[in-house]
């Protein structure tokens, strides 16, 4: 599989899935701006990637730096800091990463700038090599939800290129492959911006994974007649409470696998749960272009000029409509979440119980 | 509002619905093999529109026979019906207008060849002009359940355009915004051929009533947070129980509305209802060509070359999940269809109760 982010040759090189499938392109970004533009354009998305990517600009940022005095450079790496928070509203893990790497910053105090530099991009290769481990744990727990024959739905892309790689819903998925299940995929294509087909069905095919593509709307009509038997997506932000906030479309998945009797999962890793916010209502939801929906791929138009355009990014699935969280740590029930990940157990910073 | 379909010089002449909206292109069929293949091409698509044009192209096809005997006249009409009843298999308007046209020629024999002629165009013309008059009776019925200040969700193009004029589901919105009423109109764009996108946007802008599009995907969404009052949408056969087909997405917008207790309308003429389909089990669900989910317009691709695709056209809402259906007669609750339209009420055939 081609690396979603790495550090390479001192930039931060992006595979640019905003082209994908068409061409597999690279970005190198030579300084942090252009890595929060890169966010912004969707050439990297999916909120564990962007959380190694957002930490990547921060180290990025800090390499370009030219002061010496240990004040002053806190004080622009956290410029840098804000300006790559302002990329994109809704997934925590960027928000996460970022003040990891502050936190990072903050204990390096009393080295040398050359020091701190160098750490930092050691810091955020850890977050980027932590959060493969961390969807191999993830996929080991959740495959035990797939048994063999099932066909999984999934929706959105939540595989390797939204991660640093093996992917959330789709490291399950590839997890129960790799057992030798014999299971099927349905990707929904995910409008507007159709990370399902472009992204989710170029990853699975690329490991002879069997899937078919359908358009969002046929999801229903598949479930009722009984061709659809476990959900599985990603997350962009869980709440306290666990409402998760995911790609639009999520809570039209979830609402139809109820009326099924099919069981919905939601697997993310830890840095996608975040306590501070109590419920789904809370998370910022970002709304994007409207030429997203009107054009394909913003050259072909699809709709008459000057429609008024509703372009949510992302949509809040309740808690109770969730079978269960598949997490580094094992799978848990949506109530049980701010427990298993409250600030006292939270102390092993990896997520990854031993 | 631009004739979806009329008969022009000789000729049957449909408005392009394939090209709309970048594009207000014509195309004159000349046969009745010409009209088959534009219904098959969807440059006419709407189950009224399509029993429009069936019956227009069996009295075109009529036109073109040289033949002086009756006998050899009616097995080549009969020829040219079993070929246009090929060109599409869910919409039932399309077999109840063939089958009305063969009625007619039955009636007919007796008169010259020339007479007969004659007659199979008024026949097709009265079809047409019947559609029309269906519409704007089941607009004046459906317009009571739609109240100023709400905003109602339609799925597909169940409008002007699905018809000879008016519409069935936009022909109650059209109904209710004529009266005056504030409304407002969400429409799903209707993946993958973007009905909703291009058809029903374009149309309801025309008439400056109120419309914001949506992908599929993001109306579960908007019902929860409370902005959807009522779905109203078409249908392309309704079962002897209520069982609806009608486009690919109908049933999770029923499934959705019901999740969240919005009323769903489904407007459709007595062309319309299948009496001798017992239940939407039985509906012949047409599976159209991959390209439609892979390709936009045919020609940019979205998804890796050799993806497997599910791509059925329609699927079937039960009846226990729709409100009423909204008929030129009045609105029915599903299971009363059968005892309403039944063999002895249907004496009337234009449908309309004076």
């Amino acid at each position: 599989m081609v690396p979603t982010v790495e550090w390479k040759d001192g930039a931060v090189r992006l595979l640019d899935q905003s082209r994908l499938p068409s061409q597999v392109d690279f970005v190198e970004c030579r300084d942090s701006r252009a890595v929060a533009q890169s966010i912004r354009d969707l050439k990297v998305r999916g909120a564990p990637a962007i959380g190694v990517t957002a930490a990547m600009g921060v180290a990025l940022g800090a390499q370009t730096l030219n002061v010496d005095d240990y004040q002053a450079f806190v004080k622009q790496v956290e410029e840098i800091c804000d300006h790559l928070a302002s990329s994109r509203p809704t997934a925590v893990n960027l928000f996460w990463a970022i003040a990891r790497m502050k936190e990072r910053l903050a204990s390096l105090k009393g080295k040398t700038i050359a020091e701190i530099k160098h750490d930092l991009i050691r810091e955020s290769q850890a977050i980027l090599d932590e959060d493969i481990a961390l969807c191999k744990a993830m996929g080991r727990h959740g495959a035990t939800v797939i048994q063999s024959g099932q066909t999984i739905l999934t929706h959105c892309n939540a595989g390797a290129l939204a991660t640093a790689g093996y992917g959330t819903a789709l490291g399950v998925i590839r997890a129960a492959w790799e057992q030798g299940k014999q299971i099927r995929v349905i990707a929904d294509e995910t409008r507007p911006v159709l990370q399902g087909a472009r992204l989710t069905v170029w990853e699975l095919m690329q490991d002879k994974i069997p899937v078919t593509l359908i358009t969002d709307n046929m999801a229903g009509s598949l479930m009722r007649q009984g061709k659809i038997q476990v959900c599985v997506v990603g997350a962009d932000r869980i709440a306290a409470n666990g409402d998760v906030a995911n790609k639009i479309g999520t809570y039209s998945v979830a609402v139809l696998a109820r009326a099924h009797g099919i069981p919905f999962y939601v697997a993310a890793p830890y840095s996608t749960i975040d306590l501070a916010t109590k419920t789904g209502a809370e998370i910022p939801i970002e709304e994007r272009n409207p030429l997203e929906v009107t054009c394909i791929h913003g050259s072909h138009p699809i709709a008459p000029t000057g429609v008024a355009v509703y372009n949510p990014a992302f949509d809040v699935t309740p808690a109770d409509l969730i079978t269960g969280i598949i997490t580094e740590r094992g799978i848990f029930k949506p109530g049980q979440l701010a427990g298993a990940f409250g600030p006292q157990r939270s102390a092993n910073k990896s997520g990854i119980v031993s």
